[in-house]
């Protein structure tokens, strides 16, 4: 699993030339970066008399990171066995007629697969915006500049997961699934957008 | 060291309520996280009959982005590094005219050179931002959206770094010294911002 790697090692294995994990896990690795950023503003925010009005938000806000952290982890190990499920369908006989329509169906349900998990991401990246919206605003102001990584690597994050949506989405045939996964991906994305482009904002004001 | 921990203990590190290490580090570990995407493309790219004209830039890429990645994982751990000296000047003593002003001075000079470890990252995420150019235009199809998320982390590591170099500059008090940091880190942002967006311009295009 990707969290009991050493650094050095999840890099040589992103690195690799095997394609899983790959660009889809590395979303998950920016949302749990963000996250973790998130929860260091929070915990230099708690219990600071200065601070005592944000107290409570704070506090919620480091029970939902903490959480989401090891979500984005367990994200990024998902995509790596979704795409090689994806491989595997692609590597089954296509001899026969029969052969080519049932391995065109597995593909088909893996990719369906596969598209689902860096759409987890993003879902999940629209709550840890608002998140980083809030150490933005409520946060202690000595790390104000976390606080805007955390925003910062949140979007980065949505986007690395639209792409891999985008990748998966190019190769299925099912019209409907396509199109309302493809609109849910805009919505959501444009919302994180938003959310993260107004704690930067936030942040530039206060630095 | 950064890159000998665990993800998990990495995460835990960034997360605590020590501020170190922090936005900095995460600013080195997105332009690693970058550079390894690069170099997966390169890899699954160098080799490849399609992709023969390609050959000698990719094996180019690879070299320059290997080194890369190091210096970026070395970054991390030195902005930790330079963030505790910082941290150490202010707890001099400062009872007396000469303990202030030595103290001062000491803060100064430590932020400083605190100012200069993400302008470090900054100017590498510039030549790392050509390289995931390099391989959205010329690097192997199968991998577009991963040559997509390497921009995007570039970008990341970018704006975080740019962040990170403003918390620094708003203490410090040589004016002359702000002033062309400050300049420098907008135009090499600026560069870093145009080309990734060419890249994620050129990723679109081909999904």
């Amino acid at each position: 699993m990707i969290k009991e790697m050493d650094l050095q090692q999840l890099l040589n294995e992103l690195s690799s030339e095997s394609a899983a994990p790959g660009g889809g896990s590395v979303a998950g690795l920016a949302g749990a970066l963000s996250a973790a950023m998130v929860s260091m503003v929070c915990k230099l925010t708690i219990g600071k008399k200065k601070y005592q009005d944000s107290e409570d938000d704070m506090k919620k806000c480091l029970e939902n990171v903490t959480k989401m952290k090891e979500e984005f982890l367990l994200l990024a190990d998902r995509d790596a066995e979704v795409f090689n499920d994806v491989m595997e369908a692609y590597r089954l006989p296509h001899g026969t007629e029969e052969e080519k329509a049932e391995r065109s169906n597995a593909v088909e349900e893996a990719t369906k697969r596969a598209a689902l998990v860096p759409m987890d991401v993003l879902r999940r990246c629209e709550t840890l915006a608002g998140l980083t919206r809030s150490v933005a605003l409520k946060g202690n102001e000595n790390s104000i500049s976390d606080a805007g990584v955390a925003a910062v690597m949140a979007q980065a994050a949505a986007k690395a997961a639209c792409l891999n949506i985008l990748i998966n989405l190019s190769t299925i045939s099912d019209e409907d699934f396509k199109g309302k996964l493809k609109t849910e991906q805009e919505n959501v994305f444009k919302t994180v957008r938003d959310i993260t482009e107004e704690a930067l904002q936030i942040v530039k004001q206060k630095i």
